[in-house]
């Protein structure tokens, strides 16, 4: 099989940007890709979005975007939810492992501003059960808040410890120059801010956002003649579950992020206590939380626990979203595992300025779409 | 690279499913084509499908239907409008010959009765560019219309000769048990039917429709321990072209579709004169000719004159549609790129029962998205 290298990324802030058009947004991201990979030739795009269709009425986005972009090759557009980027990702690696293609773009982009409130969670409920979720009343947000209080009552942990991600997340951001909500916070804010769903208040959740990201990627031979820090594609794998919460074996775990991460950690055959620096899918406090047991870095039940005892400060054991994650750099849906790329390519580059997570050598992204329905990690490494 | 072949196919009979959920018809597909190849394991899923996120309020079409059909493999949803079929065939290629997958299940779904036509129509929409030609009132008609009226005058051909190719079309259909309008018509009721968008009548087009198609393709290697009769994939290619009309370079030549299938054919090391059977994408009768062209079947401008001599017949130089084409077979929008494949594969299998081309050795299947905005071209080639 062919080696794959991430050589160019770019972001756009993630943020309300009543001014840019969804294809500008993913013009202004795919550029800076071009710019940060010395501009290659690419052989095809694959871009991850969620709601276009929905939102904007504008299908067919390869083709759309290729074209907005100046660049008339195979184009391809994946969705699977909140996860679509890192499906696109994954796909882009296979299609360069192929043979077929040696460069590709993969980007992501989401517009949801300049919507009311209630279209775009209707778009976006188009990520659970339409027949036994949707249909019901239940929502994303009233969905994980089942898991929280589920998990509180069968864990025992206090509420507190849950508060504690925002407050690490918000620290973060403020040292992020594209996260969308760059200001502190605190544990008190947290519990007392309005509550969405009980137990989950305001803080709890990511916030809705436009925002695009793009990667570069091509095999490590052609990498090798441009850069001498080569960010490797060292694994990844995807995981599936039921959509429906009611047809999963176990709440508290999220079966499609064990699998998937397994399957990375097989192939880049490291385990997870090797992993230096991980963005991971915090849609709201509890998937954080189960994100950091499932992918192995705490055992079941102790994620917040040792997310309060300092092990995933960016000083601690695993450095967790030194970007802010989705809670605080925030969660343009379908472009959101392209961020997380990006960022942890960064990372491992020794490029992430004020995010940067000391001698970081490994790193993981992990994204997820629905409840936990479809999840896909993958394993990036630094070699010099 | 890794060899690819198709190992099972299945499909629904597209038309009106009061009777069946958009899950229940790509479920129904898929256990045929698991039948059909003898019951492998999947190591994955790619599904095509447009509209269902805006139709059903569905998205993550991977992890649901993976879900429903009870194989928690990784799973992708790919949407590139009427070729979404196509491009997720292509992608499941790149899987397998990736190396990381081993045998994967492509299929296709959509779902489009129980809805208005109003609301069909404007999910539909989306495949063409929404602020500079669906905003100022352009359907997919009146853009099909135009651009035969303009090759009518360049190319001064006779409004009759379009109208043979929903005749053929329709004749075709009546030996496809699949086939959603199986009843002949005449050149007089095709010239004679309702206008929809002149020149172009009720008859130029193809109707809409619910139904499912599914392959499984493995590399050449494992399908040699299972068969004799090879359907290798032997080359293919995706083209895009700018969604609006008004930015194409030409208006009767779709570049996509050339720069498609020359791809495909030069990794397939064939002619267009090689080819023996054709599966093209004829959502219009216009759109017949110009693959006709495109592809290199006949000279530009001269494919409605070839379709008249008989070039096209299923006993002329290479058999046209033999399962009746978008036109009758039906054009269940994101699932229509996949039932190619699987007639293609019937066909190089001398299992097309009455649709059978004498000794087929290889086909080709054409898939377009949009006006001509994003078009892939698969050879199929019998090897024994």
């Amino acid at each position: 099989m062919r080696e794959v290298a991430v050589i160019g990324v770019g972001m756009t802030k993630v943020g309300q940007h009543f001014d840019k058009a969804l294809r500008d947004l993913f013009v202004d991201a795919a550029l800076k890709a071009f710019d940060d990979a010395g501009n290659p030739n690419i052989d095809a795009l694959y871009v991850g979005n969620m709601v276009a269709g929905e939102a904007i009425g504008q299908s067919n986005l390869g083709a759309y975007l290729a074209d907005y972009l100046g660049v008339k090759v195979p184009a391809f557009h994946i969705e699977s939810a909140c996860s679509s980027g890192g499906a696109a990702f994954i796909l882009g690696v296979l299609g360069v492992m192929s043979g077929y293609f040696d460069t590709v773009l993969v980007g992501g982009v989401e517009k949801l501003t300049e919507y009311p409130t209630q279209t775009t969670t209707l778009h976006l409920a188009g990520a659970a059960e339409q027949e036994y979720e949707v249909y019901f009343g239940a929502s994303f947000t009233s969905l994980n808040a089942m898991i929280m209080r589920y998990y509180m009552h069968k864990f025992n942990v206090p509420r507190e410890y849950f508060a504690e991600w925002p407050v690490m997340m918000h620290e973060n951001a403020t040292k992020n120059p594209y996260a969308q909500l760059r200001f502190k916070t605190t544990i008190e804010k947290v519990l007392s801010s309005p509550i969405i769903a009980d137990p989950l208040t305001l803080f709890d959740c990511s916030p809705t956002g436009d925002g695009a990201a793009a990667v570069i990627i091509t095999t490590v031979e052609n990498a090798k003649k441009i850069t001498d820090t080569i960010v490797k594609v060292a694994g990844f794998g995807m995981g599936v579950d039921s959509i429906s919460l009611a047809m999963r074996n176990e709440l508290t775990t999220l079966a499609a992020s064990v699998n998937a991460s397994r399957k990375a950690y097989k192939m880049a055959k490291i385990e997870p206590k090797d992993v230096d620096v991980a963005e991971i899918h915090d849609a709201f406090s509890i998937m954080a939380i189960l994100a950091i047991e499932d992918l192995g870095f705490s055992e079941k039940g102790k994620g917040a626990i040792d997310l309060h005892d300092g092990k995933y400060a960016k000083d601690g054991d695993i450095a967790l979203n030194p970007s802010g994650g989705l809670k605080a750099r925030g969660h343009p849906v379908g472009a959101t595992g392209v961020y997380q790329i990006a960022e942890i390519t960064l990372q491992l580059r020794g490029d992430a300025g004020e995010m940067q997570v000391p001698d970081a050598e490994i790193g993981l992204a992990q994204n997820i779409g629905g409840s936990g329905s479809s999840i896909t990690v993958s394993i990036l490494k630094r070699e010099r």
